[in-house]
Parts: structure tokens; C-alpha cells; sequence
């Protein structure tokens, strides 16, 4: 057994490989590139795993984020992120390193890149397709038009094609209602295509330009088998999977490949609850509805390979800075002493996983990964 | 200006120093120790500015914290989170460096101390007066005694008295509803000591033992003026304060301390919103309901020294891993323009800090502080 004494972020190495063969496979039979995105792990060495799987080209958030994958190994990279003008001097130092595309929301930004950059760059139109965050709403073809005549008039950038974050995919639970999403978004997505086609040849400009779709949710992409109509695909969160995932119907609980063993400090017979070290310094606030209820997390047994299946009586119902409250069904109350560890599954692990600077396998090894401040 | 181009942490070093002069000279007027919780900044240059205003005792979270601020010269420390026996060597390899105190909520806990530490601690017991997290509840006034005498008869433990953190006085806003919390806790931690000492009388063990009354929370030490029954308060959130605090009514916009600089990268005029380079990895997910709407910050304008009051009808409604969404009235949305940055006051500094390796302050130094993982 491993000697863990604080909350400690666990890693099930051949979780995390199953994923992303999982992944390859679907993205190989369906012909489209996958692009993953490594918010998720922030890690080189995980980067690697998907390296020898012929993973090739990958989306960041954030331009430290495309500069660590830069320094290691990586040249083909999208910043998923809207252009922040502050960081204009550094984007274009990294363009000259790496085939780096980028994200317009407006004609303007196209504009300024167009200006501003010295070295070439890809450029997506991102497209808000009904998840109504960021991006040209797909509906305001002529506004995309100008956006996209920006692009290909500019010697320095290169319009790659159509991208959207169909985050309303989170919204509601299962596989039909994600996979409405998906179609929804990839039928919106090509009538833009559709219409810049169209409209590029009557001015010739776009004429000769090939629009690619890119899409990115990991809900779409787990549930969806059929690709049709998209070129590429940039799920981040699959590496890992989570609770929001398992109670969406985008993985089982066994996909789950990332945790924090906790210490328990203390047990409340009263209430039949555990009191763990690990909170929200170790686990993030993030929250979702379970049963009506607030749930911060799920616990499991740890053994020396992993850990078991979660608790589905028992939850996390309450998170300080520092202290986690489990409510205990008879079977964990029971079986757990203070002293002993316990696994927490996340609700969202890409936000736990950004609170530490490393992962632990159950060898015991340290895997290092990129802090964000 | 400041040169910032990516979500930055930003410390106003005066409101910071004024923050900490009033609970001083409270603590001061009032006769009662202060021994303030430093899991808020976790910095040894902050931890300075209270040693210049005599501050001699302090507060952790952690056996990390503890290690890190006795490297940093404190030597007396309250570790006020329930003993973690996984951690019992460094623990009591702390002890024999700085005047270690810790807390138990049980009779087994304290004999486990006492078995277990070659060197002296003080202790301290945790008494649930009314909040439900931990401790001993109040009422198990037996409960507590036996606790009490495990301390006292045990050579390496010395008991201190009683000691609570009325996290229940975040419940309910208004200054009359944290009185009324502040003057219920106290009430109980006094019945039980006075228990104590009539029991202890009886029994020999706890006749010569004063125990003193230690109480914690930012809201009960800021709004209450009279701290009669009281030994010793351990404020933390007090010395940057938060939108919590200030929904409260623990402090005004003004006392708020910390904030982060986000560059806007979007504008959306047609739902009026300013979308932010700034999202959970940079503020936290903590949230707070503002006009039965989820707030995940407010937003202000910088300037060379500081920033305004934030704008009261505008609000980050949404955050992603790293976009933030505000939801800006006419004043706030005509002013700003992409690339501009504005000030995002944090909903819960402790956690939003957490996130962090330094502070900024407005002559463009750094503040280095510890991590947690």
C-alpha cells in the first residue's frame, strides 16, 4: 500500500490508457482527427501516452498551457481560447515555433491578428452553435462571412474552419438528449459551411477554401459513434472522466481514472457521518445535484492496485477550506476508522487536478504536471 | 500601470494592513488573545506585517502550514484541525521545535496523543457549539469531562480550555443574526466550563486547570465588540475579506483586500455580457446566491493604486474552466473594450488565494506564499 498521509491525487494509469485508446479507436474508424484537449491533464508525461497512440496534433487553453506542450515535444497546437490582445507579442512568438492555431470571434480580432502577427498562424471561426457562451452565433452567416473574408485575405493567416464548444451538451442527462445536442450542433455547424461555400464562390475568396468542422465535448464524443459531417474532434475531459460525466451517461463509474485519497480525522455517530482531511483546497468547489442534494463527491475503498466502485448510498455533502462531510450508508460507516484513507471521486476532475502540481500512481511514482498560476 | 496580461492575483497592501490594525486593536481593548488563522493568505512576508503589530501566536490548517510558518520563525502555533494520525511522527517532530497546540473531540483521540508524542503539545478541545462540523457537541458535557481528564493526566499534554469555530454564523446575514450566533456560542462554551471546573473540583484532576474559551469566526470577531468570556479569538478571512463577508455584513466593498485582474476577451452585445479571461482555475468555484442569482464575483475598475467599489448591477454569472461571463449594466459595458482588464472581487478570498504562488501589489511586486499541494 502506498504511504499517503495528506490528500493525495491519485492516478489509475491503465484507466487513463483505456480512455484514450478508446478515443484513438473511435476517431480512426470515423476518419476524423482527434485533437484532445490537455487542459484536462496539463501533464507531458500523459501527453506521452497519447503520443504513442499516434496522437499527433492537440488543443490547450490557455498560451502557457500551448508553450509547456511546445517545450515538450508537441508542434501542432490550438489555443482553444479567444485571442487575448495582452498576449498578442508572446502568441506570435510561439507561432513561429509551432503550427499554432487560433480562435476569432469577430471580423476585428481577424483583423488585428492580421496586423499584429509577424509569423502565420491557423485561424477557426468559433461558432456558438446553442451554448450560447463565446463566439459568432450560427445564425449570423454574414457576420461568419466577413469573419472568414478577414481571414483568407490575410497573407499570415489561414482559415482552417468552423469550431464550437457544444458545452449544452452538460445540460441534460442522457444519451439521447447528448446526442440531440450533437446533431443539433453538427446540422448548425454545416449550414455554415454550407453557406460560406456558397457565398465564397459568388465572391471567390472562399472559393477555393475547404471549411473543416471542429467539434469538442467529451459528452458528444463518448456517446456519439457516427462522425458524420465533422472533421475533427477536441474532447479534453475523457482522459479522465468524472462524476458530472457518469451522471450525464458519458462513462461508468470504472472510467473514472482519477481521485484524491483522503485521511478520515473523524467519525459522527450520531449523524452516521465521516469527517475527512480533503477539502475544497483539495477537491475544488464544483458541485452537482444528486438526488435533490448538493454532492461534492463520491467515496470508495482504496486497495493496492486502485479502488473500488463508489459508495452509491453515501456522499459528500459539505466541503470547507480543508474539511470534507461524507454521509455514511451503514456498510461505509461501519467498515471505516479514523486513521484510515479514503478515495474521493470527482465531480469535475479537470478542476481538481489543477489544485496540485503532480499525480501519484500506485507505484508510488510521481507524475508532474504544469501548474496554471 | 501594472503590466498584466493573464489573470493575476492583486493585493491592496494598505486595506490589507488596516484590516489587521482593527482586529489588533480590538483584540488589545478587549484583553483577549488574538491568534490569528493564517490558512487565508499562507504567506510568511503577510505573516510579518501582523508581527510588526505585535502578533505572537497564530493559527494553521495544516501540518504543512504549520511547518512552513515555523520555518518562518512563529514558534507558537494552534493546528486547529482534528489530529490526523497518519501524521503523528512529523507532528511530534514539530512539537519539539515550536509551542505546538492541537485538537481532539475525543477521550481515544487524546490518549492517542498521549501514546504516541514523545514531546510536549497543548491541547485543545473541540467543542461543536452549534455549527455541526466537528467536535464534541456542547451538551455532551460528560463526554467533554473525560476528555478533559485524558489531557490532564497524560504528562506530555497540557489542556488550554475550549475551542470553537462557529461556522454557523455564516448562515444568516446581518450583523443582529451574527450577534445572536456569537453570544449563543459563548454561552455554551461557558456552560461547559463551568462545568468543568464544578466537576474537575469534585474530582481533583480539573480543580487547579483554568480552561480558557477560544472562539474563530471572521463574521462573530468583526461585527462584536464586547468579547467578555472570551480567551482568545482566531479570525482568518478578516485580513483580505470577501463578497461572503460583505453579503454578511462582517465588512464593506471597501475592506476587501484581494482581487484578480482579467483581461476581457470578448464582448456580447446582444445579451450585454463581457466575457473574461478568468474562470474556476483562477477564482474558485465557490458561489454565493445575490437576488436569487448564483455570483461568482463582482467586478470593478482598475486603476494605478487600486480599484473602485465594483458595479452593483453587474454580476459574473458563469465560470468555466478559464472564461468567466458578467452580466454588465450600461455604465460597465459601454466603458469596457476588448483587451482591457477589469478587477473581480472573489466570492471566497481563501479559496480564490489558494489558487495561487504569489500575490501582485500595485508597485509591481511579488508576494510569494506557500502551496497547499
Amino acid at each position: 500500500m502506498l504511504q499517503i498521509d495528506v490528500p493525495t491525487l491519485l492516478i489509475d494509469q491503465s484507466k487513463v490508457i483505456a480512455n484514450i485508446e478508446r478515443m484513438v479507436a473511435k476517431a480512426n474508424q470515423n476518419g476524423v482527427q482527434l485533437r484532445p484537449h490537455f487542459k484536462t491533464h496539463q501533464s507531458a508525461e500523459i501527453g506521452g501516452w497519447f503520443r504513442q497512440r499516434g496522437v499527433k496534433t492537440i488543443t490547450v487553453s490557455s498560451l502557457k498551457m500551448a508553450q509547456y506542450f511546445a517545450q515538450n515535444g508537441w508542434d501542432d497546437i490550438t489555443l482553444a481560447f479567444l485571442v487575448n490582445p495582452r498576449q498578442m507579442e508572446a502568441i506570435d512568438q510561439l507561432a513561429a515555433k509551432v503550427n499554432l492555431g487560433l480562435l476569432v470571434d469577430s471580423q476585428s480580432t481577424a483583423v488585428s491578428l492580421a496586423q499584429n502577427l509577424k509569423n502565420h498562424v491557423n485561424v477557426w471561426i468559433k461558432v456558438d452553435a446553442g451554448y450560447g457562451r463565446t463566439g459568432i452565433l450560427w445564425t449570423e452567416q454574414e457576420n461568419i462571412y466577413a469573419t472568414a473574408q478577414a481571414i483568407v485575405h490575410a497573407p499570415n493567416l489561414t482559415l482552417k474552419g468552423l469550431l464550437t464548444h457544444a458545452g449544452n451538451s452538460y445540460a441534460t442527462p442522457g444519451v439521447s438528449a447528448i446526442q440531440a445536442i450533437y446533431d443539433q450542433t453538427v446540422t448548425r455547424l454545416n449550414a455554415v459551411r454550407t453557406f460560406l461555400a456558397e457565398r465564397g464562390t459568388q465572391t471567390d475568396a472562399l472559393g477555393t477554401v475547404e471549411t473543416a468542422v471542429s467539434i469538442g465535448d467529451t459528452p458528444g464524443c463518448s456517446v456519439v459513434e457516427n462522425f458524420e459531417g465533422v472533421d475533427e474532434i477536441r474532447p479534453g475531459n475523457f482522459v479522465f472522466y468524472d462524476l458530472v460525466q457518469q451522471q450525464l451517461g458519458a462513462c461508468s463509474f470504472d472510467n473514472i481514472a482519477v481521485g484524491v485519497a483522503c485521511p478520515v480525522v473523524a467519525k459522527d455517530a450520531a449523524r452516521q457521518r465521516i469527517i475527512l482531511y480533503g477539502g475544497a483546497v483539495h477537491l475544488s468547489k464544483d458541485v452537482m445535484m444528486v438526488d435533490g442534494g448538493m454532492c461534492y463527491g463520491r467515496v470508495a475503498h482504496l486497495n493496492d492496485k486502485g479502488w473500488t466502485n463508489p459508495f452509491t448510498n453515501s456522499m459528500l455533502i459539505s466541503l470547507s477550506q480543508e474539511h470534507g462531510i461524507v454521509t455514511a450508508e451503514d456498510e461505509l460507516f461501519d467498515a471505516v476508522n479514523v486513521g484510515d484513507l479514503l478515495l474521493v471521486l470527482p465531480v469535475h476532475s479537470c478542476l481538481t487536478v489543477d489544485l496540485y502540481s503532480a499525480y501519484t500512481t500506485f507505484t508510488g511514482k510521481q507524475i508532474p504536471k504544469m501548474r496554471t498560476n
